[in-house]
């Protein structure tokens, strides 16, 4: 199989397909007639070389080569897959695949389409075999999901050669197994949004209030689990069953304008508990319980880094509780860090993984600088300290969860240097880890070294005077397997 | 104010609540009749201490003091707030509130309730102004939305004293401005919900293919931007009205059982624009790409960490490219790493951070012990290698998605004892940064150093013959701030 796809109609969605072949190494072979395609799938690849190769821990494949071509014969001449994602008019499409048809009668072809049922691409169809739906969410080149729905034509073996190919680029095809108007998903889509627009019509809730009673609440369950694992754990033990008992009767009453309802008998019931049971049946509700709630950290705390929606609401909290703290005091060792060990910085066993030690001594560090005066303010006109050297030993583990702080001894400060050293000891006093740190004060503008500001010199000479008679720390200034 | 919440209700959402008050320094006070209360609660504050302490960056307050009570009024006493969550029946929350009043006339009272209306609670009310619908989702110590609706009785200060309080511990009240049966995010549920007993009922699709279609696809974008802000990307530069214009039409469509459909006239464009614009306005649709992008990217990895969900997706993709590696060649330095700049490795100015330089080097290190026989079988067997010592020096910068290799050296390997150096190069040669490092064997039972297996050993000490004849790498055996 050649690792060639071809890509017809290259607008944002299009553009996405093109991004996720390209950047898994498969050459790609554009046709849209529109004379702006170039500007447009090169904004898409823009996007998706910023974020796609951080989703894989290993060196991306080479890119592939992308071509534009002037006509779909051209364009889908050696491609092992074909995607179709032109405008969505059935004559178009039928145009479409009959052309693609002509050169390539048995290639594989992929429609984006969200508002045709493949049995209706097929219509009139030369080989219907080869066409089915493989619908695809925005942004292409990052979600995995892909909605596949064969017609009755659809080939099986062209539908498990799309699988497989799929698969490969890092996507997960969902075998719809009945064509339906829309798929499952913009079913889903379309009565939230059906029931969001009657909200704002009728001046419930703004946009923006919909969108935070989402994005600080439910959206964060739908990100790991989806609708029926979550309410699978609010039933309990006692099982979907029981959940379905609970809750189901509030399917009678008039709370939505939108109405048409299924009714919840003992059939319904006993289909969904079934198939709950088939699906997270191997877990035990405590078990999903844990699972749901370390992926809740890690989503939080990944929105934390970027200050966004229920991450910037973590770091409001932190900073609320920063303001309440005293003034640090500099005549003894800085206290520089006092927090517990998070879930994120804990490897499979439960122990503070090696790479968090750093991290923790760097945030002490920069707690440190912000204490001679290099904060952000500072930072911002042009100055900092960056790290040259590091020195780390390991003396204890540490779990997480754990209550620790950092105290830090100012060894030598002056002119460009800054010679510090950490000491990391669980709060029970157990000495877990010492950094030995060497940091230059460098111009952001030339990223050379330099002196810092003098406010900046005088506060870090201060400390240094306050820490001059205090001795030496064991540990310091020793080499790597050097003798105690 | 006193910190003191008093929780009436301790099932799985009143015991979410005494968790969040309780883990941020607060005083609660329960009753519930249940004689199962207690173990009820300790459950779910097992739970909460396992994760919610996760999202501080800080030391978490002192855990307030925990107590049970046999009446309403012992339980109220001296509280500054008081949860709701008792049984979802009128009757029983209306003799809640009377027996609140009898004590606190004046207190706040928030109802957990999803099935009332504030005003149906404030019915018979002593006082209606110390009543409101405070909604939360489970897990209520992780997710921070709160739906706080007002009755027109409910006070102003009182409403406004709520949402301090709340916000001070971690949560986000959004404050609907109507009341109507199951306020907004239970509207929102329950369409989805009906839609989905539909395609279930249907044989459409599974529970399981339910969530799948979720998890992998729209939940990602909804755990951080909503409905509105996504669509708004969806429909470019042009914006949200252009996004209507397009996809609009598909309303009038029978895509659906659930048809009571709002006109789409100008009037309601025009609104829901408009309020896209307040909301999401300050960002072109460019940044918002990118903003989108990278928080895909950090809730992506986080998920990836715990191999679940899409995250599973992403290691299966690596694990198949792994699996087509040649076998490592011993006689040189080792490659022991080749891979890109992942975006959450990296600075706020586009830097590797310095712990990542670390994270790069641990997982370097793993990769060693792996081809030295000390995989995850050995591991799982009861030994492995920790490290005691680490030595890096940092020697130029890196940007997010700059391809690099690590190439590892044994300057030392017999015994217990394993010391390594690894060159971290850019893919153009540049040297960034070098990692020395002491390991130890330990056995995972004991904790303890101990000799490794046999098959170790030997492999280990061959890779030490071969490279016993390259020179000590520049750098090596090097204290902080030692002259080269």
């Amino acid at each position: 199989m050649t690792k060639t796809a071809a890509i017809i109609g290259g607008g944002v969605i299009g553009g996405g397909w093109a991004a996720r072949f390209l950047l898994n190494g498969w050459d790609v072979r554009v046709f849209d007639p529109d004379p702006k395609v170039k500007r447009k799938i090169d904004e898409v690849l823009a996007n998706a070389r910023h974020a796609l190769p951080s989703l894989s821990d290993r060196v991306m494949p080479r890119e592939g080569r992308l071509s534009y071509h002037d006509t779909i014969a051209e364009a889908v001449s050696g491609a092992s897959y074909i995607q179709e994602s032109v405008p969505e008019r059935l004559d178009i499409k039928h145009t479409t695949f009959a052309a693609i048809n002509a050169v390539a009668p048995n290639a594989i072809v992929g429609s984006s389409t969200s508002g045709f049922k493949p049995s209706q691409l097929a219509q009139g169809a030369k080989n219907a075999a080869q066409i089915m739906v493989c619908h695809p969410f925005n942004p292409v080149y990052l979600l995995p999901v892909i909605e596949m729905v064969p017609s009755p034509a659809t080939s099986e073996t062209t539908l498990n050669a799309a699988k497989e190919i799929l698969k490969s680029v890092g996507l997960k095809p969902i075998h719809v197994r009945r064509e339906i108007d829309a798929h499952v998903a913009d079913r889903l889509l379309e009565a939230v949004w059906r029931e969001a627009l009657w909200l704002i019509k009728d001046d419930i809730a703004t946009t923006e209030e919909i969108d935070d009673i989402i994005r600080y609440g439910f959206g964060l369950r739908w990100a790991q689990m989806g609708l029926f694992e979550t309410y699978r754990i609010a039933g309990g033990e006692a099982g979907m069953a029981h959940f379905m008992a609970q809750f189901g009767p509030a399917l009678a009453w008039p709370w939505t304008k939108l109405m048409d309802v299924p009714e919840l008998d003992d059939a319904l019931v006993k289909k969904i508990a079934d198939q709950s049971d088939a699906q997270s049946g191997m877990y035990s509700i405590r078990e999903l319980e844990r699972i749901r709630d370390t992926n809740l950290v890690k989503i939080l705390r990944g929105l934390k880094t970027q200050n966004w929606g229920a991450g910037a609401i973590l770091n409001n909290v932190d900073s609320a509780a920063k303001d309440t703290d005293p003034a640090p005091d500099l005549k003894g060792l800085v206290r520089t860090m006092h927090r517990n060990v998070p879930l994120d910085w804990i490897d499979y066993n439960g122990h503070m993984t090696e790479s968090r030690y750093l991290h923790a001594f760097g945030d002490a560090t920069d707690r440190f600088m912000e204490i001679i005066g290099c904060d952000g303010e500072y930072i911002a006109s042009g100055g900092s300290y960056f790290t040259a050297e590091t020195h780390i030993r390991h003396l204890d583990e540490v779990h997480a969860g754990a209550e620790f702080t950092i105290d830090t001894q100012c060894l030598m400060g002056g002119g460009k240097k800054m010679h510090i050293f950490h000491r990391m000891r669980h709060i029970d006093g157990r000495l877990l880890a010492t950094g030995e740190h060497m940091l230059l004060h460098v111009s952001l503008e030339t990223r050379q070294s330099c002196p810092p500001a003098p406010h900046i010199e005088a506060k870090l000479a201060e400390i240094a005077r306050n820490h001059a008679d205090m001795p030496m720390p064991e540990g310091a200034g020793r080499a790597i397997g050097q003798g105690r």
